[in-house]
């Protein structure tokens, strides 16, 4: 049986990850440094993955609206953390003009902008600027908006999906009369992350507060879900951020209130990007190529049928057709199953390999007997180990149509409970100091890709500030490790801070990062 | 009865277009010079059309994918024309980093690029790029992808939706391996176009091939939809063009066809944008303020409980919580209708105007009487003329939500059949010369403002090209008018050429045109 990838997760993990990235035909680097093209199959993923978000955004009040890819120099400078962290790394529109010269095109001189304009990293300035015009009265709140939309950050290391110069996303932009309005919003959007992860991506995510220095530029608190990807590093796969008054002192976004008071509004952002995309491939990816959780699969059940350019085929195909035509019918997960039938003149070795490689979930493969017999052949993807397929030949068709959705879900599922039961095997608590922790992750210096696989560890900590704090990160820092978040839930914490060894007040989450 | 806006369309057409925009919340200006923000009732009715487009694209057989928002500054000099056409006004980047300098924030001089970046203006050359990259063989085509993008083009003059340095639009990109091909994917593209125009926006429009001189810059025919606004100008509202073989040249797309021989590939591309948003408030706009076709309303049918701050409102409210809950479950156009409970604590009056003004298309007022008797009082958008609005009182509210979905549609079907008559008996065809074409018009001086309306005028012509074609455009500029398209379906012609008093081979459009 043909082997699908040129390379192993355990040979190298970056390497596998590309080469997934290219063999289920999910996006290729541009011309353009640091930007890709996102191809259909990848594309179709991200719809879904929008559209399962968008519901949840719009069931929680939140209204679509948009705003300008460009943001005024001068907005970037309002809000003084916010400049520290994002004005370095941007994109600069300096001239709106090109003209030709000695036979090439040159940017004319004489259309040098006023002001530059950048293309936005984020939308806080601009969105605020529009806040601070629609709020006059607590009447008016909250405001919960919504944008997709894609941002640049340049970014000198880029890796598809995970970090491009370009990226899709949306950002979510709340306003409200007090902090336990707008932080009560900050948790609700981070619960539909959640939900968004663990139930449509089939991503299960530690839920928790990142530490002082991880929050976003201008955030008074920062929230997020961290998956464990297979090497064992977390990935950041969403974020959401109280902003307390902060952006609103900046660019004076106040109310009146009800007793006539003039008030700061208490703001948020959250998002997430093309990004989880990334998570999913190295949450559900094998040696094999994609695992789409049948949610997010473009096409859920793609039917191949055995042509072998006889006349026979015509037969075959009309049969097929009845067959995608039984299963256009059926509903799954409350939507029209999504079937298909690859009808392209290739042969049926390769088109199984190449929807394997992609990750459809359940591809059916029919040839004259199955006809003959009113059966079909199914291969489940969940089910394929390291090219071993698992057939199962001889299933009715009518049975096949019947079950159909009871085998997606069972497929979601078992990814789920898959990356699950990963997730939790390798959360280590048991490190008490922050030798211990060193030496469970080794030498930073070992080549990553061949670096052996490392989980998070959870460690109590007595949550150190300021210089303290920055004295943390660097001992981190020395051995690639980061603060991912403190996981939420937490009742009591015990023992002695690994990092000051004064007694914790809760524990954190400690890992290589995405 | 509260007049709705401050100016009607005959005493200021273009204040009154702005007014309405305003008045029914859909844009408004941005810091950013040029940009508009789209507020949540603007960016719902984009939604709906992207939905009922997307829907369309998929079903003849396009993928979606995105493609990066940069294109080297080289890119853009590959095809002549395209240069000619695109070249001069676009938002070039220049630099990649800000820097803190004297407590401001300056473009970091050493962050300049080695070759800068345009924003796309359209994306023929980084799709063309891929194109080369992904044709081989005859067996690779067609290909038929689309996106959903933002481009941004330098405007000089600005007006909300029709023209904004910033817009929103799908292009599609195909190639194909002969004429024949291409030609019928433009056509059919172009019928998509039109079906969209009238089935989903209910704004008619007349379907032809531009002439030579309003084609694509690079494109060899270049086929449009233009539609007539409520002024008589021609509103452009989608092209698809047929590009030849002519990028396929300039980026060496080329394939290897089943007898061996390496062939250009002939492309084709196709557009619509947030544009059509401004065709739909100047077709069915009054002035009271927008009136949306049901398919495109985000919310069909709104209810508006006339509370009096007094207890019973409780008991009102839970009668209209019953009546939206109906709506809920009712079919419209094949899909769940859109309905809509206005709790806020605003003056029902106000409200009222908040949603008449806004285009909604059904309004129910529900007060303590009507609850009494089981019954619901209706304003029909389409019906309201000048503040006179027609109300249905004492409809049975089990009537009404069993009869919803017909009268959706005779709405739609209404402000059709209303822009169709008027579009019908304003195109003059008995105009057969010159002469008369500009007494019709009257004088380019004429206040815009305050013209009085004129139509499209359908004249014979000979087709003139080159320099002959060239005095045609500049004549016709005098008078601020402009050749449309050629309308499809012609079989004859008959009459002398009104440019040249040639014979004629067909006839053209000519207008004033935004």
């Amino acid at each position: 049986m043909k082997r699908a990838l040129p390379v192993t997760r355990e040979e190298n993990f970056p390497e596998w990850y590309q080469a997934v990235v290219d063999q289920a035909d999910l996006a290729e680097t541009s011309p353009v440094r640091g930007c890709m093209i996102v191809k259909p199959w990848g594309w179709g993923i991200w719809e879904l993955i929008q559209a399962a978000l968008d519901k949840r955004i719009k069931e929680t009040g939140h209204e679509n609206c948009y705003f300008p890819l460009f943001i005024p120099m001068s907005f970037i400078a309002q809000e003084a953390s916010h400049v520290e962290g994002f004005a370095k790394e941007m994109a600069v529109v300096t001239h709106h003009r090109l003209k030709a010269q000695d036979g090439k095109l040159v940017v004319d001189p004489t259309s040098e902008l006023e002001e530059p304009l950048v293309v936005r990293p984020t939308s806080e300035t601009i969105i605020g600027d529009a806040f601070r015009r629609w709020i006059s009265s607590y009447r008016d709140l909250p405001i919960l908006i919504n944008q997709w939309a894609n941002v640049v950050r340049w970014e000198m290391r880029t890796r598809m999906f995970l970090r491009t110069t370009e990226f899709l996303w949306q950002e979510g932009h709340t306003a409200h009369a007090s902090k336990d309005d707008a932080l009560a919003e900050t948790l609700k959007m981070l619960e539909v992350y959640r939900e968004l992860a663990e139930d449509v991506l089939a991503m299960p995510v530690v839920v928790g507060e990142k530490p002082e220095n991880e929050r976003f530029p201008g955030a008074d608190s920062t929230f997020s879900i961290e998956a464990m990807m297979q090497d064992g590093k977390a990935l950041q796969a969403g974020t959401s951020h109280y902003l307390g008054t902060n952006f609103a002192r900046a660019q004076n976004i106040r109310y009146q209130s009800a007793s006539g008071e003039l008030e700061y509004c208490h703001t948020t952002s959250w998002g997430v990007s093309t990004r989880l995309i990334g998570g999913v491939i190295m949450t559900h990816g094998d040696d094999d190529g994609l695992r789409l959780p049948p949610r997010i699969a473009p096409k859920q059940v793609v039917i191949v049928p055995m042509l072998r350019e006889k006349p026979e085929d015509a037969e075959l195909l009309v049969y097929c057709e009845a067959l995608k035509d039984l299963l256009d019918g059926v509903t799954a997960f409350g939507q029209p199953l999504r079937a298909h039938l690859d009808k392209k003149p290739v042969r049926s070795a390769n088109k199984r390999w190449d929807w394997l490689r992609r990750g459809a979930p359940i591809l059916l493969e029919v040839g004259p007997r199955d006809m003959a017999n009113n059966q079909v052949t199914m291969i489940r993807r969940d089910r394929l180990r390291d090219g071993d397929k698992v057939i199962s030949a001889g299933l009715a068709r009518a049975d096949f149509v019947l079950h159909a959705p009871e085998l997606l879900a069972e497929i979601q599922a078992n990814l789920f409970a898959e990356a699950k039961a990963r997730l939790d095997a390798n959360i280590r608590a048991d490190l008490k100091d922050f030798d211990a922790i060193g030496a469970y992750f080794g030498a930073a210096e070992e080549d990553d890709a061949k670096s052996v696989f490392k989980g998070f560890v959870r460690a109590p900590w007595a949550r150190p500030t300021g210089a303290e704090l920055v004295e943390v990160e660097t001992r981190l820092k020395a051995l690639k490790l980061t603060l991912r978040n403190v996981p939420a839930g937490q009742t009591s914490a015990s023992g002695a801070c690994v990092f000051t060894g004064r007694p914790a007040v809760e524990d954190i989450i400690i890992a290589r990062a995405y």
